[in-house]
């Protein structure tokens, strides 16, 4: 946490709300250095200059600069790629932002040129390291209330689609490329099976060009399905987090990490449940379960990341470490979104296609 | 509510959880008299004996008893088909217990006998009187949050399936032709739409030969999606009713009817939302929206229907009322289970086999 031993300089490309958000966590990392920024914007290049970063005049100014090592690229989706690309030619290394690119085949060209260049890319899929999502991969993991078989992630706002670009097809818009990319990047990161077929609706309620939110249903091959949701016309959530096992059930209702666990009680005797009266009708099955035969639990702890985002991007271009993110992890995840977006465009479910 | 003018009489057939229970119910009304009831458990029928109705020796001796108007069937589901076309041959009337048949197929068998026989069917769909679904469907005419476009309706468990022949396929067992048939029915009885695609998942974790649950997501002609899901295995409920629409968000949270609306306030002026920390990360997108954004409301009141089941019932048989429960309507939602079947056991979404 000692800024004098920062001697990996940054510079950010985009010093909008994500750019300027990279330079404040950066700051709190020892290892990595913000030496300046680079805007087309000339508010956001005078913003810059007012938090201590110099701004550059030109992209071009960037890639000339010796003393830079690191390109943070945090710009509207579509010039990811070329600015990534322009990077690794200068010998640069890169942090993108996410998503990566708008589609499979742009990330190939820009893995490809990372290669040839033999410099380090990585997205920043910052997600991987949520204390829900950690949670969640703890139960996985360690069978909190047994083998999960449905996993429900879901991100419900009320706000629409905020902003400028985002709502629009060319900057690569909308919510599965916005929100999308981080659940799946999740589940994909969490579960180590092949997906082997996906469903997916996508949402264009409030008339934008883009998705304002979508569903898909993904089913693994080990059993486990999964439903990943994102809404911006929901005006009361669902849970951030619900899953299923064979043992009971668990749910995170939201980023203040309130939840529960509900486990069958294996040390109660079985007790028949008795019909209630719901609705006009009587139901046993819909009765809630004798008082003994569960037990309420709070959420485990969770899983701790052996590193933040920045330390493990450092020890990858100290060599000390190989990537959090992969890179084959973050394609096999555009290839799903690729998957989602053709099943929501004809209405069919889609198999046959995942990079596992 | 007075039963000596109760001159319509009901033999029932089948005396076990439902049978008992419409027997009770029918008790309430006026205008039906149960006279009698067959069991081919003995025990039932002493069991009918001790409740004040006399037990018939056999289904041949209430098909031959003049005195019986309508035989009620309250069996498994894989004998209402011969038991009521036999009925209507003995020319009784028939009230029978949902599922009606376990197919399409039998189910026109069983109306074609009762127009031969010029006799009533009607079918118990009691769950289009239930004040949740009728709340909803208020929601949905009235407009409380504005147009509906997505309709959630759940209903969890976690008994799996309880009792005994509802584990048997051959009896018609499992949740889709339990549960599944009444809450498809609600749908479609409120939907005034063709249902253009249907994606079904079956659920078989408790190791039944039957479904333990399912989901099921319809997209209707009018735009409206709707999923459909029940399952057994939910130690934690998720709501019983999630609706969104083009002003607001509406839950009912379980048959007590504890719920809420939250709709867009058109009176404040627009408020950007504020970023806020969500995990590792920030989110505008998903904030909540400014306090004086939305305006948080009670369920609507109910419909009402304009008489009860079995009110409507006799008036039917009287001629005085067109049935509320209409046999295309039923043909219509056994045809839509077999297409969730079908989609569950092929993978696909089903398209072009609406009965609308």
């Amino acid at each position: 946490m000692n800024n004098e031993h920062a001697n990996h300089s940054v510079v950010i490309v985009g010093y909008g709300g994500m750019g300027s958000y990279h330079a404040k966590l950066i700051k709190d990392n020892g290892r990595l250095k913000v030496t300046g920024t680079y805007d087309i914007d000339g508010q956001r290049a005078a913003a810059s200059e007012k938090d201590g970063y110099p701004a550059y005049s030109s992209y071009e100014a960037v890639l000339r600069d010796p003393a830079v090592e690191t390109i943070l690229i945090a710009t509207p989706n579509d010039v990811h790629k070329d600015l990534a690309v322009q990077a690794f030619a200068a010998g640069k290394h890169v942090i993108c932002e996410k998503p990566v690119t708008m589609s499979v085949e742009d990330f190939k060209e820009m893995t490809a040129a990372a290669e040839r260049a033999d410099r380090v890319l990585m997205v920043h899929q910052n997600r991987r390291w949520d204390e829900d999502f950690l949670i969640i991969k703890q139960m996985y993991e360690q069978k909190t209330v047994g083998d999960l078989f449905r996993i429900e992630s879901r991100v419900h706002g009320a706000n629409g689609i905020p902003g400028d670009w985002r709502h629009l097809e060319a900057y690569g818009g909308g919510m599965l490329l916005d929100w999308g990319v981080h659940l799946l990047d999740q589940l994909v990161f969490m579960v180590d099976s092949k997906i082997t077929s996906v469903t997916g609706r996508l949402s264009f309620i409030l008339g934008d060009e883009v998705d304002d939110g979508f569903e898909a249903v993904l089913q693994f091959e080990n059993g486990l399905s999964a439903l990943v949701e994102v809404g911006t016309t929901n005006f009361i959530p669902l849970p951030r987090w619900y899953v299923k096992g064979t043992e009971g059930t668990g749910v995170i209702e939201d980023w203040s990490m309130t939840g529960r666990i509900v486990t069958r009680n294996r040390e109660a005797e079985h007790v028949e449940p008795k019909p209630i009266q719901a609705g006009v009708g009587l139901t046993k099955t819909m009765a809630p379960p004798s008082e003994s035969a569960t037990l309420t639990g709070v959420l485990p702890e969770p899983f701790r990341q052996p590193s933040s985002f920045y330390d493990n991007y450092v020890s990858v271009l100290e060599g000390t470490a190989e990537p959090l993110v992969k890179n084959d992890q973050v394609l096999r995840v555009l290839n799903l979104i690729e998957a989602v977006f053709r099943s929501g465009r004809t209405g069919e479910t889609v198999k046959d296609f995942d990079l596992y």
